[in-house]
């Protein structure tokens, strides 16, 4: 029997992967799971997006152009164009989510066995984007205490080595919810030009920031164009999760060159799903209006919630729809299962994405979980009862 | 300036890309381009399909299963049985067309510097997904004057290695049309056993067989349970090329779970061309025979035509849409350019893809074209009188 590669090997599982047979037997066995522990959100996609399906009267569905459809790229052009990010049509490459963008940009960037320097906790699937391209993630840990912000600029200088090639980070934050301010990201922008180095920031919770602060985008900090490469993806700004559109954008246009030679191989994006991203654009401000107060309703229910609990506390997130937080445990690992598989009050659990799995360094985030605030404030309050029985009754304790 | 990377720098562009700005300054100019160049369908995407987007009345568009939605892939698995190919839904897995699923398969099966053995001339991307996962294509020439069947099977034990790990084959071909015939296969069964490779068959065209023949999948030689890996699509067989769905087929579990952490990584397959994916294989039998006995208008017309202007040949094909053309010209890069650029026949002119692009090994090809018959009877007629001709006037010709 054939055997499989390296890469196979060591490409990393998803971190919840384990739990999710526990979530369904609970669920088989009549138990109300709430699900803290994914970023689907349950907010409705925008009415005027999804209409254009029944507006569609197209016989053939055609491959469209590699980069996405050219009446789509000027329509986000003009949007960026209105919040701040001055680029061409000709500079947004549209891709299947932000994550082939992620993949093609590291290909077209890095090296095999180059470094690229990520702030933790991170996204647990950039760990398996760069495996794909044989990137080494060089972790910094931002701190718990501090609400992860970025980490000191002195600990990134003391990671740089010749294979240093780039630095990314997700802004808002998955799973932190922290919001990079001007002064971290023009740190960042003079350490990019001292070493040369790319700065690839995932911005797709650009939209969810709360509390009067505002976005700022690594597109809009001056002397960085040829350095930033924008991540960015309609799954969470308009609730369009499964029309795998997302987007590159970059002034560099040896990276355009590059990344255009992958997204030929594989032909075209999705077209149906441009169609609906290329409506959402026209998508009403009240629907962000009304998704920005629920959500910020959400965080307040949640964080409050969770730091009433004895033993558990979170930073309050400025944006995206996630937080890390503390539990009074020894191994998040083995709470979130037993939880799912043991723990029961009035017929209902918790299913929570333990920590660990957004850190690369050994042993950091044992006693944290990442939760999404994606679910109703309800349901949040039932879950957090849960969440606080469960952590009474759970023989392994820290307090 | 921060640096392309390695791969990014040699990774190859599509070969036809040098050639569009001709075409397109040609139409700006007012002239008629017949593309012979693309396997874009003309062929109307099944109504039934399209229908499912006007009965869409879903609220949120959300991710689906890694894998794709279960009642398409146990759909699918049913459509399969019918043709003699006996997979469990759990067998497939639905990705962003075939492109996203051989580049996983490559990644998983493959390691690094390995080898895969494949007949030239071949689909031009397949040089692209092997230098994204660092797969080195060794190449076997099949012959024009048999027609670009299998190379004899002695030659593919001289190439073998050490390293060798898979054999891929489009079947029928993409670009020769050749349909492979059992007794090939069985000669590919006998070579993979013995030397424990990977059969990693492309067949997007399988419906697409002419004249009586019937298609024969790697999936249902027996034997290659554990060796055996389909790459299929929804693009031609339904002409729904835009919605990017299709497939990997295996009975290999290791190559399955494999495979599952790189969909894991990219969330989820696109939703809406699973809907129309799923509603496809309802498509009535009446609408492949209409469209089988079209293409075989079309193929008929094109090679018998192609075989009447002077110093040109090409075999008949048994399948997909292509085929490659011996031209009396010496370069055929030179020629179709000078197709474009220059020549015009009653104000028109023909499109077409050098056929080097399809070969690995340098210096084969160059007097030979790929041609697509994807266009109407009649427009083929007109292109055919432009290649009369062009070969006429050019003044780089061999006869």
């Amino acid at each position: 029997m054939p055997k499989i590669s390296q890469t196979g090997k060591i490409m990393p599982a998803s971190p919840i992967r384990k739990l999710v047979p526990y979530a369904e037997a609970a669920k088989k066995s009549g138990v109300k799971v709430y699900h803290l522990n994914i970023g689907q959100p349950d907010i409705h996609t925008p009415e005027n997006a999804l209409a254009v399906l029944k507006k569609y009267n197209g016989k053939v569905v055609e491959y469209c152009h590699s980069a996405g459809l050219e009446t789509y790229r000027r329509a986000l052009a003009k949007q960026y164009q209105t919040i701040g990010i001055n680029v061409d049509y000709s500079q947004i490459m549209v891709t299947f989510g932000g994550s082939e963008g992620l993949i093609y940009v590291l290909m077209s960037c890095l090296d095999r066995g180059d470094e690229m320097i990520v702030p933790e906790p991170f996204y647990t699937n950039y760990n398996s984007f760069a495996t794909m391209a044989g990137v080494k993630i060089v972790p910094i840990k931002s701190t718990f205490e501090s609400g992860f912000a970025l980490p000191p600029i002195s600990e990134f200088e003391k990671k740089i080595t010749p294979k240093t090639k780039a630095i990314l980070i997700s802004n808002p934050n998955n799973p932190t919810g922290y919001l990079y301010s001007m002064q971290e990201l023009m740190q960042i922008r003079d350490l990019a030009i001292k070493y040369d180095l790319y700065v690839i920031a995932d911005e797709v919770y650009r939209d969810f920031c709360y509390d009067g602060t505002k976005h700022i985008s690594v597109m809009q900090i001056s002397g960085l164009e040829n350095h930033a490469i924008l991540i960015d993806s309609t799954s969470k700004r308009y609730s369009e999760c499964g029309i795998r559109v997302g987007f590159v954008v970059t002034k560099n246009q040896d990276v355009l060159d590059t990344i255009m030679k992958f997204a030929q191989a594989r032909l075209s994006p999705p077209y149906f799903g441009q169609l609906i991203g290329l409506e959402s654009i026209n998508t009403p401000k009240e629907y962000f209006d009304e998704v920005r107060t629920e959500y910020v309703k959400r965080r307040n229910c949640l964080i409050n919630g969770l730091n009433k609990i004895p033993g558990v506390s979170s930073p309050m997130p400025k944006g995206s729809f996630y937080t890390i937080a503390r539990l009074p445990i020894d191994d998040s690992e083995i709470f979130c299962r037993w939880m799912l598989e043991t723990f029961r009050f009035e017929n209902q659990t918790v299913m929570m994405a333990p920590a660990a799995g957004f850190y690369a360094t050994p042993g950091l985030g044992k006693n944290e979980v990442r939760l999404a605030y994606v679910i109703n404030t309800d349901d949040l309050q039932k879950a957090l009862v849960c969440l606080a029985e469960g952590l009474k009754e759970y023989p392994a304790k820290t307090i």
